[in-house]
Order: C-alpha cells, then structure tokens, then sequence
C-alpha cells in the first residue's frame, strides 16, 4: 500500500453511494499495516485458561480417577478447578513470582493438579524424575534455585537424602508432603516430619476458592522447567513458555484426533516432558484423568475394562511389557496408545494392534515440549501387509500442525539431504512449540538454537523420497532405555573417575525388552593391579549412578579407536556393541580377545 | 528471581556432583526471564503452512470434488498445493506486498484455493458477497484499493456494473475471469472480453510451481480483509491476521472434532468471513472439499450420498430449506452440520435430529473470524426431552479453547451482568481470533476495541447461571435475513432519501422462514401528494438496495416514538413488529390505525 489513501468521491448518481463516499471522505484514512494487536487480542496464549473453562463446560464430568490401596478418589472439573485455585493460593503465599516450585512425585492426582495450579500461582513447575538418584536430584534442585518441592510419600527418603548433599550455608526449599492411603501401609522410613512444613490436603483446604489466578504477562514467560540428560553430563533445564506449550497441547489434540470426553490413562510419566501436553489436553477436551501410581500391567488391562479407557500414552517399552505380559488379551474395545521416544519394533506393533490397541508413533523430545512429528497414517497403505504396514508405522514422520518447518540437514553446511531415505544429516525444527532455552546455560542454548533460525535436535535421520523423516540414531550421547533418556557422558564420568580406568566410552546396544541398555567399553590403566572384573566395574557405577544408567555391558579393551585428531570413534563401538549376543541378565559381560 | 545466581559448590562427596557443580558454576549464569524467543520459536503462526503439510501427508487424497453442469473435477492435495504455488506466482507479478485482491465468486474450486493462493503470493485477500448490489461493491472495491478481482461468469455483469461506478480518473483494477463448463451455457450477458486480463485456468497454468511463497514476515500482518455491514451505513472491513487465522483454525477444528479425511460439504458461502476458517481447516485435517457453486436441496442430499458427507457448516435458515424440502429423507449416514449466526428454531432442530443430521450451534462475528463461542454439549442434558434439549441447544454457549475470556457486561459500566439469565448485557470477547481491527477506520475500530482491553460485539446477551451465554438480540442495528447481515442504518438512508419521507426507522421482524426480515416504519412529510403507498416505498428501495435488504414490511405511523433526548425508540419498534401478523407473501404492509 505504498499510495496515499485518498478516496475520491463518485458521481452523486446514488444515495447511498454518496453518504458511504462522504462518510469514508471525513474519516482518518490508515493503512493496513498500521493496524497493530491490541489487548482484546494480544491476551496471552497459555494452557491455564483451558481449566476454568473445562470447569464451566464439563464441571459435573469426571476429571480425575484415581484408585490407591483401598480407596478411590474421583474428582469433576469443578472440583478440580477449585482445588487448583486453592492450591495456587496456597502456592503463592509461600513463593514468589517466577521462583520455582519442584515435584517429585508419580502420576498421582495432586502431580496432575501441580500442572495448572503451580503456574496459576505465578511460580515456574519443576517436574523432577522420581527414578533419579540424590545426587541428580540434589543437583537439580539447586541448579533450578528451587524454593517448595511437592514430595511424594515414597520419594521422602530420595528427596531428603539430596537435601543432604546441600552445602549448609545454603538455604533448603521448603517441603510439602503428598500422601494418599497407601501412606499409612508404607510407613515413611527415617523421616524426622519436622520437615515438612505441611501436606498437600493442608495446602488445598488452606487456600482461597476466589484466587485471582496468575495471567501471565506475557505468552512468552516461561511457565516449566525440564531437565533433560541432554548430551552432556550436566542436566540441562528446558524452559517453555506458556505460548509454547498452549500450542503443543492444541496441536496434540488434533494429530491424534483427540474426541471429547475421553477417557486417559496416565502410563506415560508426567515428568516425562509434562507427560507431552497431555495434562493440559485433557482440560481443552474435558477428558478424564485415570491416574496411575505405576506401571502395572494386570492394573492397567483392569482400568481399561473398569474405566472404558479410550486413549494411552507409553514408551515402546512399556507398549512390549504390556502386550507381552501373561494377562495380556484381546482388548473388550479399541484403546488409542500413542508411543514414542523409539521406534517401536514392528513384532510389538503386530502383537499391540492384534489385541486391539490402534498405535500411533510419534516423535519429539523434551525441547519440543511433547511430539511435534507423527506419523500421519496414509489411507493408502491399509492395503499393505502387516509387517509392511508396521515399517511404515516404526517411521517417525511428518511435522504436525504446531511446528512450521522440519527438515533434516548436513550438520556442517545446513543444506537439506537428498531425500532418498539413506543420505544421513542432523533433525532440526522450526515451529511455535520449541523450547525458550536451557536455564542459565546460554552456551548450550547458542548450541542448538542456531543463529539460521533451526534448533538442531541432535539426531540423526534420514529423509525418505514422500516426506517422511526417520530417525537412525538419536543423539549420540543419549541412551534410551526403558523409556528414561541417558546420557552416555554422565556415566563416562562415573568410569573415569574409577582409578583402575584408563578411557571409558559408553554406547547404546540394541535391546529387545529395553530399547537400548547402557555397554561401555573400557581400557584399564595397566600400572593397576589386581585388575577389577566386569562384575566389579559395574558395581562400582551402581554405587554413583541411579540404577538404570548403570551399563549392562562392560566390554575391556586394549585401546579404543579412535580418530585420526585422538576422539574416540563411538560409531565403531556402537558396531561391535550391536554384535554382542544379547544377554537375558543385566550382568552380562565379556572379554574381547584383544584384551591382554 | 530476584538474588545473584550464584551456585555454591557442593561438598566433593560425589564424583559426578563434582563435575557437575564445577560445570555450573563456570557457565554463564543467567536469569529464566533472561530466555527470548529466537528465530527458531518465533516463526509465525499461519494457516498457509497446512497446505504444503497437506501435499505431503495426504498428497493423494482427494482435496475438492466439484461437479458443474456435465463435468467433475477433482483435485488431490498434491494438485491443490501445485496449483495453488503456480497462482501465487502469477498473483505476485500482478500486484504487490500488502495489496488487495478480491475475489466475487461463490464455492467453487477457484474460491478454494485463493483463500491460499492469494496470501502466498503476499497480497491481502478479499472475498466480496456476490449477493450485494453493484453499489456496495463498487464501495468495496474502492475502499480497499483492490488491485486485482477474481470473477466469476456469473458475477460478470454484476462487477463490470461496479466498475462502472468508479469515477473515470480513478484506476480500474485489473480483472480475471474464472470459469467453469457451466459457462458454456450461460454466455456473459453484454460482456466485452476486452476487460478481462486473463483467466483464472490461464494464470495457474503460467505460474512457478516452484514459487517460493511469501511468508509473513510477523504473524500479526494482515492476510484477509473482509467487509461487513456492521452497525452503520458504510461497509466496515475487518482485517485479520495470520496468526488470528491460524488460532481459529485450529480452534474450529478441536471445537467441532473434526476427524482426519472428514468429507466437507461447502453450503456455508466462503465469502462469510472466509466460511469461518474451514477452507484452511480442511487443509488441517486433509479433508475433502466438496464445491457447491449455490443452495440447491436435490443436490446437497444427492452430494451427501456420493460423497459420503461427514460434515457441512449452515446458517439456520439454510438448514430449515434443507430439512423441510419435499425431497428430505433419512439420511443414510449422521452428517455433522454446525450452524450459527441467529439460534436454530427448536423445530428446525428436532426435524433436523429426526432425520440424522448432529447439529451443533456456535456464534462468531466477522471480527471474530469464525465461531468463538459454541454451545457445547453436556453429557448430562442427553436426559431430556427432544424439546428442552432443542431449546438447551439453541443458547449460544461457551467460549472455544481459542478465547481467553467472554463476558456479558454493562456497556456504561463495563461490569459483568448478574449470571441469572435475565438480565440483559453487551457480549464481549478477549482472546486470540479478535480481529485487528477495521481497515482505514481507526474510530469505528476505537469503539468496538475498547482500551478496557475487551472487543465490544454489540451483541446483546444474557448469562445464565450454568456460565452459557445467549444472545437476546443481535447488535440493535443489524438484521439477520437469511443468513446475511443487513444494516437497518443502510436501509433507513436510502428510505431518508424519498422525498416523500418524514422519518424511518428499520428493525428486525422475527419470521420463520427467513429469520428475521427487515420492517420499516416511516413517517411520511405532511406536505406531499399524493401520499405513496407502501408497495411504493418497497419498489422505491428496489431500486437502490441489493434485494435482500429491501423491507418485507412497512408501516406508516404519524410520528415515531422517542426518548426525550429525540432518539427514535426502536425497542418500542421491535415490540409493534413483532405483534404484526406473519404474512407468507414479501409485500405485506399494513396501516397502523394512529394514520390518518
């Protein structure tokens, strides 16, 4: 619109013609793009507002489900909703704004509450993984400058023994203890109550129903916190913003047709990633929550029946536990099971859809907020063969609605590869639903938010000719087994900080039941004598690693390969690791020839 | 946040936490509201980033089916997503950034794909509604300063006379021609081919389709323009933004549960604001467009059958036509319909049920550019009677997951109404689909944009205490006749412009068939003879409106009733014309006995 917006006036052949030319005549001429957002539609985009509404629309509709020893709670959104406001009221008078506030905690209804009622309260949610050690978590916790953890009856001892690691000038966070009735049969064990300032019911019953709940003020304000193994041995905390995530939750919706009124089983962690956008979807739809303290597959098949679950999230690996466990059976109605994180094998997909759960794949990391790629089923290829059809299925896909661009690159040009399906570069992702940044690390943030504009996820794909991206390793540092990411530095570290080691590297090995387990490769010093066993280098990890991170393969080598400039050349050990028979128990080991 | 991120070292206790401590504290440390977004997350939002995902995941879906007189084309998303390149590159080398192109063409595939390829190209589209006089487009095309008209055959005659219209120094813009094999056998009436630059077939087939498409460079610039009748005599037009359009895309698509390849059906005119989101939805969710080049019954229930229709959208006088038309039968599949703009009458709904249509109602205003507010239905009200569901229904209902608050308010002070479902307030909105505001009318977008922060709708409703809202009368000035706004100011300017007319005064007179049709009462000059009759006033108005707006009723009064400041009572008004006996024939008047 580059000319001046001058209206001449036409003929006076109409009445109406004339008033309207002498009423755009008089009025102040502006230009299109002069027109710029104002408050009626600037108002932040964020998740939270899905609740209130959930509480008018579905108030009298079950939100939450949960089924502990002997008693089940069940709540409506109305409810939910009050409780919320009152926990956010509570939350509020204990922190500031934007301080954090950490969980740990399993997929209990207060973890699902603590999803809306921790930013309604203008504080940043914490999610921490229950199955760390103290040391990560005591680690965390400071990094994160955390000032209230929401702690579960069975991770008091966890919790408390990392507030042990604080150093003593530092101030400790304040606690709140999260109980149900399985509390009273599992005592707390060496817990002095004294701190904890309250229980979680305290808090509720405390607060106020009418808090004016916390807007953000901008969408871009950070609303979680994450921490992700990442790809170095520091855990690296993913910032979201209230925007980002009210995206990812639409856009989840819709990928997966989600309806009204489902009914959701909570297998998936909610410290996974906010259990990808899935609290805050379930307001948007008015679903209801079945919670679940663990896995348990006779628990899960009898919730499916109990509650008509329609809808389920879960790693490959607890996809296979459940299918392949003895009670499994044909299911009495259709369950949507959304899995990721792996590639599912095509045996599990076969087994799952036979029983009658429909799998959909989809893809995404804690960086992304939940999946933002999925493998969009094409009407098309229902004419395959099963085994066709799950190769297809184990793809991870196509971009959903929420991200702008997907590509996959070389990692030294940025040039896109040829879409072949064998030429290999680095995923990257442009789009609405990636993450601000890592808390207080602007280096590893610089790193992967790259100045041309693409986060670059760090794994390593190929592009196949109809679009569709497949993953061929993830990162090369992270080690996905039984759904928990690892990061193979970390326990790098563990290892070289054992005196009888020379160099360590850890690399992913195929697994059937896992996914990946940990195999580390070893060179001893040879002035260390006796030289320890396999057996005993893994007790060793054991002893400084959460248990899941501990390899179980350990694999003794003279030297290990290496590049022509000295970096140990992990694809040839990821090569050897693929060829070591698979071992049922977790204290497999072996001896390579070359050793001596 | 508010001490010095200062992390203290750790007792060295614990290899790793040595390590990590020591990571930590040597970054550099920075604040969580320190995090930005960056090019990676700020990408923006835009509906026109479905189209290229819909080529890729659903390329050989059908896109559009469209059957004219002899011929069916069919498109599939891959063709869609060419051709709709192909014409952003011709459309870019026509006109520039930010310019406006128009289109006056009814649902045909052309129709469909400008609302893609236009803002591809850069340009601003706008959709004109074929049903309005060549006045009101000739004001249109002017007012926006359209560069370029898409037109369709039969709506030649109509814009040429438009154009005619324009005063002779004033550039023309420049016009193309679409056609369709109905052409063949309706030649233009008193056409010179000489105006038209191209046609539409012409342009797509010169076009790149290799275009590189021009994204927004913000997500708050302006993609289309839509003009509205609004309250006053002068058409407003509503600018909307990328990211807006985007919001109520997806929003419609959650709202409605819209499932994947869903088969639409277009009897809602695309020229009604954009036909509420749904052209770029169905890219969403690659749906199948089925085109509809105007309201036929015999065709929608033979289209239902062939196609296999799953959804339609209508507005309520649209679907009483299709339910009470002789040839409507059970239909062999539910067929979704969602109509809005006025409440459905629960007879027209109950008709509707009985035969297998799932009605679901909402609201929205072109400002709003689709439906924001929907009567979302509650499990619990399955319970009822046909009769109390009927009238649960037809109450506007709850804001979409798209609008952070809506709210029934006093318009003096701003203050919500009681939520008892009686007392009477102004409906307003805050959230992410409210438009930008009114192209080159800063005060009229001032008075509905308040600096309360809230979008004033004009509209006047009612909260119940359950939290829906419904709508007691749309703005005062505007009447709903068959799906099409009309400004009763509009008619009353040209009723002023009778030499014959004292006073007039035009409001809405419930009927139905129609909805509402405009009635106006006049008062005539005592000095003029002979006194025209009322059959004259309507031929009078004939002659200078577009036909649906002319009066359906008149009534003569010796003076109008006014508040003591002078202002004509129309509620008085709305009162008396809803007293006048229905007449089924579009020439009752009556006298009222206060004549003379």
């Amino acid at each position: 619109m580059h000319r001046p917006f001058l209206i001449p006036l036409s003929p006076p052949l109409h009445p109406l013609s004339l008033s309207l030319s002498l009423s755009l005549h008089f009025k102040h001429l502006q230009r299109m793009d002069q027109l710029k957002p104002s408050p009626a539609n600037l108002c932040p985009l964020t998740p939270l507002t899905l609740l209130e509404r959930a509480a008018v629309v579905n108030g009298d509709c079950p939100s939450i489900i949960y089924t502990a020893t002997t008693t089940t709670t069940t709540y409506t959104w109305s409810q939910t909703h009050r409780r919320c406001l009152q926990l956010a009221s509570s939350i509020s008078s204990l922190v500031k704004r934007s301080q954090v506030v950490s969980v740990v905690a399993p997929n209990t209804p207060a973890m699902y509450e603590l999803h809306f009622a921790v930013p309604m309260s203008g504080a940043i949610l914490n999610n921490i993984n229950t199955r760390l050690d103290a040391h990560n978590i005591s680690i965390i916790l400071r990094h994160s400058e955390s000032k209230l953890i929401f702690v579960d009856h069975l991770s008091v001892s966890l919790t408390l023994q990392a507030l042990s690691l604080f150093p003593p000038h530092l101030p400790k966070p304040l606690l709140i203890l999260i109980t149900d009735d399985e509390h009273r049969s599992t005592p707390i064990p060496a817990v002095d109550n004294n701190y904890f300032l309250d229980t979680y019911e305290n808090l509720v019953r405390k607060g106020n129903p009418s808090f004016e709940w916390v807007r953000p003020a901008s969408e871009w304000a950070p609303m979680v916190l994450n921490y992700t193994s990442g790809t170095t041995s520091s855990p690296k905390g993913v910032v979201h913003s209230h925007r980002g995530l009210y995206i990812v939750t639409l856009v989840s919706i819709i990928d997966w047709s989600v309806p009204k009124h489902c009914v959701y089983l909570w297998t998936l962690p909610m410290f996974h990633s906010n259990g990808w956008g899935f609290p805050w979807a379930m307001a948007a739809v008015g679903g209801t929550n079945i919670c679940l303290r663990k896995f348990d597959a006779p628990k899960i098949y009898s919730s499916i029946r109990a509650h008509n679950v329609t809808h389920m999230c879960a790693a490959p690996v607890v996809l296979n536990m459940l299918v392949n466990h003895p009670i499994s059976d044909q299911l009495p109605h259709p369950v949507h099971i959304l899995t990721g994180g792996a590639p599912p094998p095509s045996s599990v997909l076969l087994r799952a859809e036979s029983i009658g759960f429909l799998v959909c794949h989809g893809y995404g990391l804690t960086e992304t907020g939940g999946v933002v790629v999925s493998c969009a089923w094409k009407p098309e290829w229902n004419k395959y063969p099963g085994t066709e059809k799950a190769k297809l299925k184990a793809r991870q896909g196509v971009r959903t609605i929420g991200m702008t661009e997907v590509d996959v690159v070389d990692p030294d040009s940025g040039s896109p590869v040829k879409r072949n399906g064998s030429e290999i570069g680095e995923i990257v992702f442009k789009g609405g639903c990636v993450m601000l940044g890592y808390f207080k690390d602007p280096e590893s943030t610089a790193k992967c938010l790259k100045k041309n504009g693409w986060f670059y996820t760090g794994d390593v794909g190929v592009m196949h000719p109809d679009g569709y991206l497949e993953i061929k390793d993830r990162s090369k540092d992270v080690i996905i087994t039984g759904g928990e990411n690892l990061s193979s530095v970390e326990v790098e570290s563990v290892l070289y900080a054992n005196p009888a080691v020379n160099e360590a590297a850890v690399v992913a090995k195929p697994d059937e039941f896992w996914g990946e387990t940990p195999c580390a490769f070893v060179s001893l010093r040879s002035d260390v004598s006796p030289k320890p066993t396999e057996k005993e280098i893994m007790e060793y990890c054991r002893e400084n690693l959460p248990h899941y991170m501990v390899p179980k393969t350990v694999v003794f080598k003279d030297e290990l390969p290496k590049t022509s400039t000295g970096k140990i050349q992990k694809f040839v050990l990821r090569e050897i690791a693929k060829e070591i028979r698979s071992s049922s128990s977790s204290s497999s080991s072996l001896r390579t020839t070359s050793r001596m």
